[in-house]
């Protein structure tokens, strides 16, 4: 099949297939500032051989998991020796939206609420938004917030808040069944042709916080634990 | 009437009253820094002299308006001539959360979304809420968020939601008929010892952004032009 380079992202290439779908290449660069690792950073900062294809191989599995499960998302198919999955053509909300889901209060949500929560409190599934927008500090965007701006519909976010904490459950439950406990993790979300909402880019581990016994596991570290457990 | 002072705040000095109220001392110490009146800056930057008694006297007029349209606020009555007002007891939602309703894009509603919308865009009477945090910028928090941090239920949320939009139009209806055109304006809410949410603190041209043909008012013109209109 014939196909066209459409746009060259951070960790991914993206072509145009001839049957209307696209082809994200999973590449080996990962985000990072200084040569470590960061998956927090929107500049890419190392190459580490094997990431794109370990990325792609998790991402898989979790999509494959999904689609048993009727939740919608834009996989189609993935094909391990070009590192490559071709997904269907999905509209993004805005430019770069992310879909944080929360179990434990670490990271931003303390930073932010540190006077109201404790460091690493439970927390009930708690889903919130964000622009990805490093000079702005990912600002935090609401519900209304969202409809005012155009970006999404107070139906759509119900939709993707909903969505969300069934995926996270579905992480959740396979990192539980490996001994490993997911705090938050953030996804994309999109809406295909007839409007109807759905998961893309990906999972990975490089987007989301796992611990081992009360201790961070590095996403690397997470991949080797992951595929080694089962 | 004996009384006993049980804070001293920035702007007001606030005193327990013997029938169970309080008393809001108003103050001529208005928030800024180096010496500029800036309503947004946490710290006291400088004293001016009648300001307390003219923000009393708007809050006075807001707080009159609101009690014939049977919105509920603490206010119980003013002394003009000791520049204090009574008001009932209320619970603060948090360590001070502002209620900021907002008509048009600017300010950090601008900043955090400048590339959503522009600046001075018509907003329709949008309400968000932050934590007062000068070290943390005044952090943004959901309905949500405010749910699984424990500072708000989804019930009171939404009567706050719908009490601000109500206020922000009786304070829109009073600068329009003095040719002033109200951009966004802030308040505090707290509840009753029935549990009832009831605006509190005040309504004076600190909380609020006035533009007249298109160019800002500073709270102190924005003062003189209030009270020389009618």
């Amino acid at each position: 099949m014939n196909k066209k380079l459409v746009y060259s992202g951070k960790t991914k290439d993206v072509f145009a297939l001839e049957n209307g779908n696209y082809e994200l290449k999973f590449k080996d660069d990962v985000t990072g500032k200084d040569g470590v690792f960061d998956p927090g950073e929107n500049s890419v900062g190392l190459t580490i051989a094997g990431v794109g294809a370990i990325n792609l191989k998790m991402t898989t599995l979790f999509f494959e998991i999904l689609q048993e499960k009727g939740i919608k998302t834009h996989f189609v198919s993935t094909n391990f020796e070009d590192t490559t999955m071709e997904v269907i053509p999905a509209t993004t909300f805005g430019e770069g939206l992310e879909v944080i889901c929360r179990y434990k209060a670490v990271g931003s949500f303390h930073r932010r609420y540190s006077e109201y929560v404790e460091l690493g409190a439970d927390l009930p599934a708690y889903v919130e938004m964000t622009f990805k927008n490093d000079a702005k500090g990912d600002p935090l965007v609401t519900k209304d917030g969202l409809e005012v701006l155009g970006v999404m519909t107070p139906q759509q976010y119900d939709a993707v808040k909903e969505m969300t904490q069934k995926i996270t459950r579905v992480v959740a439950d396979e990192m539980s069944a490996r001994g490993l406990d997911l705090y938050d993790i953030k996804f994309e979300f999109g809406y295909d042709k007839d409007g109807e909402v759905i998961l893309i880019d990906e999972i990975a581990s490089g987007n989301m916080r796992v611990y081992k016994d009360g201790k961070y596991i590095e996403p690397l570290e997470l991949n080797k634990l992951f595929f080694a457990a089962k």
